[in-house]
């Protein structure tokens, strides 16, 4: 048997140089992308917490409140509900996530967990049960200094730009108010559409009613409908939007005539019902004119691929939507990411596209 | 150009450190998990020859009487069917493979052939035809002793527990007699429905019929095939069983209504041809019931998802089912695996799952 | 920071050992694959180019005349058209060239070019638009020299065979040239009936009738189409053809009954439209009476799998087909696969077959 406390050959836990096993590995990173500032185009930063430069209260708040990656976790291991999203005090629920965080071992979120104690709280220990007490009042202690607000937090992560993710029907009153600050971050909105291609739920003619609101028209027509959202994206535009951001399961791209789209939108205005070949027709023709739209405003758009979205009815009933419940799906994506790509390009109309797919198996 | 020879960096051959490249590994390994009893909720071991204790006659008996991996390599290296599973000698076969043996090198039917001359047989030759008749001989006569008996070796493995493969209409003869000894091993039966669900095949009603006689029962309807089957899932229970055990091509979860499978099944009871559609609706109901029933006795499920069967109908015709011509499927399964799931949990009647795809592709 | 100039751990450039980690790799490529010939059976080697001995102009000439690959890279750097495949002289064309290789690091493109340069011409040179002219100008005195024809380039390559890509409708004039020569590479053709399949296309009757002067016959019936390819094929044959080549997307393999086909061809031959469905039947037909006809004669089919063609519409319309514009598809090939070979091995009419699909999730 090896004793391996005295070979030498064991890593030190979390070192400068984890993830870099070689010397090139270690110059690229120090000598280069560890200078490099943070352009991040895609996350869910709440733009209310930065602009009224908040404090977290404590740890439960700023890493466990939104987290369901977390929250996946911790269901995983067999903690309560009332543990995770429910109604217990924040020293519990921490107490509950570090309990979980010995058994996410090759997980990223053991590596993003003890990465961030180490370069935000200067914390070395590994969590779990035995130090989240000492380690929960440790943080609670700094986060109330004023170097942890949450813009002294993105600063001090080198930060140049967030663009975060917001719905069209967004006033974006909170970027308004960044561009009254002199933070030398750059804030900037990005445009969300998912709801505008839900047509076959339920609260569909809501939130049409609330995208009249947001555009100041009425909508009783296909035409009015994009024009309403193209109204959103010069507004958009005008408080620094500059890329768009859809999630979809797969990409949709049918042939469609504006007939039948102008009937398919007029028959859910009447509230009838749309079947499913219609609705994926009606989702295929505004992918289109939302294309032509950033490709008319020279946006960026991105396209997040092969996410199968709230899985678990149970959760998505008792707490919501977007709670930790979806995983990977195995969507063919090729046929019709070559359709909608090559219809915007065969007239020069295809902007600049990011597309991300979140089955491993369709990246190699 | 180097002499291999010489460097001192060649590994020998499978030592004890095979697979173990860094010391982390080799004390994982031989500190923890190699002193670990080996609990196997999934294989085919027949348990008529642990029962009755059996000794193998030779290894040909022992390794490729059932092995339908080592048939396929056989195939795949031209091997004729009659030195495979034809009337050539035990000897004359065992020469086939063991020539064979050499062009399998980087497919695990490699290591394991190695690794269990080693460790069981204690020969460290490396199998090919000029090793072939040396090695019988020796393994022969050790395979005669009372150290080589079917539970003697399971004992030498470590082995606590097995969970066999037996199909709802097996009387279990064996795991009763397993229960009147006094092996340390806990050998149970594990209820594998697959032939319950493959309405669309010709024997299908024959099926049906043994399964009549197996629950002591007549079977006119679906309630009364349903009552037969949760009859044998409580006979199973009685003898040990605590898992389920299924292989699908791809998990289905259709929609279905009672009348609609009730009529379905009845068509088949009549001798009507069942349509694709109608086939994909019963497998959809009956794996929903069946999981209702684990749910209720506590059991675990488990599915490996993923393999296309029966490949070749030559050899089906003139061998039979499962000799060796499976191959790795490319279904689509996560909409249905999540439906299937969701449907179970959103009653909170999900039992402990396991699942398996044999598709490297999808379990990256 | 580590100095990496000094560590002595940064390994030369693309040296004798490149792709070899190993003493065990090094020792296999230096003693055993480094010394076996080339034997090629799918390529794209222009048999005329071959047959009459040309000699390069120059690099662009060999390099970048033909090699889509290359132009793709090239496009994704944002080089204009004209300087890819347009109007642009051969020297600014290799510029263009150069001046992308060093973003296609990690790509083999970048591989490919430094060990062709190594190889070929000596040049140790890493290719970037401040080396351009000098390479440019060094690899176009040797093309000019006798070492350098295209028959003495595949001798130093060590090629012993090789199988072009030829249409069935090809007089296969070439090969036939090369059989009065002394050159001691085995030349063969290889029969590609891609545009055979391609019943839904607009110019298939041009093809046909292209098919009848070829085979010298009227084509008014399947069972005349039949004929004429099986013309074809023994013609290929006399003409040193032992193999077969298709690319498609994925395999078919769907029931049909001759009448069936039979109808399809004729509808297609009267001018008539023919259907999604009534394609799929077709290709499903000709595909396994094509791989009865290799069966007969001894051949080997080979597919390649997997490819999605001529995404962009654009640049096929303005340059022509297969000009870098395909992509990989992700579809499920597994049971049709299945299907095709079992439906010919259960008469024992299935002849030796290649397969390769390009998605490498596929592949594992």
């Amino acid at each position: 048997m090896k004793d391996l406390t005295n070979t030498g050959t064991v890593r030190p836990f979390i070192d400068q140089d984890f993830l870099l096993p070689s010397d090139t590995a270690q110059y690229l990173y120090h000598e280069h992308a560890a200078k490099m500032p943070i352009i991040d185009y895609h996350n869910h930063l709440p733009p209310d917490e930065i602009a009224l430069d908040i404090q977290f209260e404590n740890i439960t708040q700023a890493w466990l409140k939104g987290d369901h990656y977390k929250w996946r976790a911790m269901r995983a291991n067999g903690v309560n509900e009332a543990f995770i999203t429910g109604t217990k005090t924040d020293l519990e629920k921490f107490k509950s996530w570090s309990a979980t965080v010995p058994y996410t071992l090759r997980n990223p979120l053991y590596h993003w967990t003890h990465l961030e104690l180490k370069r935000y709280f200067e914390i070395n220990d590994i969590l779990s049960l035995s130090t989240a007490e000492k380690i929960y009042i440790e943080t609670q202690k700094k986060l109330q200094t004023a170097a942890y607000s949450t813009q002294q937090l993105l600063l001090k992560m080198n930060v140049e730009v967030i663009c975060t993710t917001d719905d069209p029907i967004d006033n974006l009153e909170y970027h308004m108010n960044l561009a009254t600050q002199n933070l030398t971050i750059d804030v900037r909105p990005a445009f969300r559409p998912d709801r505008v291609l839900f047509i076959q739920r339920n609260d569909y003619l809501d939130y049409i009613h609330q995208l009249e609101q947001a555009s100041e028209m009425t909508i009783k027509s296909l035409n009015d409908f994009l024009e309403a959202l193209h109204k959103r994206i010069v507004y958009f535009h005008q408080h620094g939007c500059r890329l768009s951001d859809h999630g979809l399961e797969n990409m949709e791209a049918e042939a469609f005539t504006m007939a039948e789209v102008t009937h398919i939108f007029k028959k859910k205005l009447d509230g009838e019902n749309i079947t499913i070949k219609e609705s994926r027709c009606f989702r295929s023709a505004i992918l289109y004119f939302l294309a032509l739209m950033y490709h008319e405003q020279g946006w960026v758009m991105q396209f997040h691929l092969g996410a199968l979205r709230n899985n678990n009815e149970r959760l998505m009933d008792s707490i919501g939507a977007d709670v930790g419940c979806d995983s990977i799906g195995d969507f063919s994506q090729a046929v019709a990411l070559s359709n909608f790509l090559n219809r915007l390009d065969k007239d020069d109309r295809l902007t600049k596209t990011i597309l991300y797919n979140l089955n491993p198996g369709d990246n190699e």
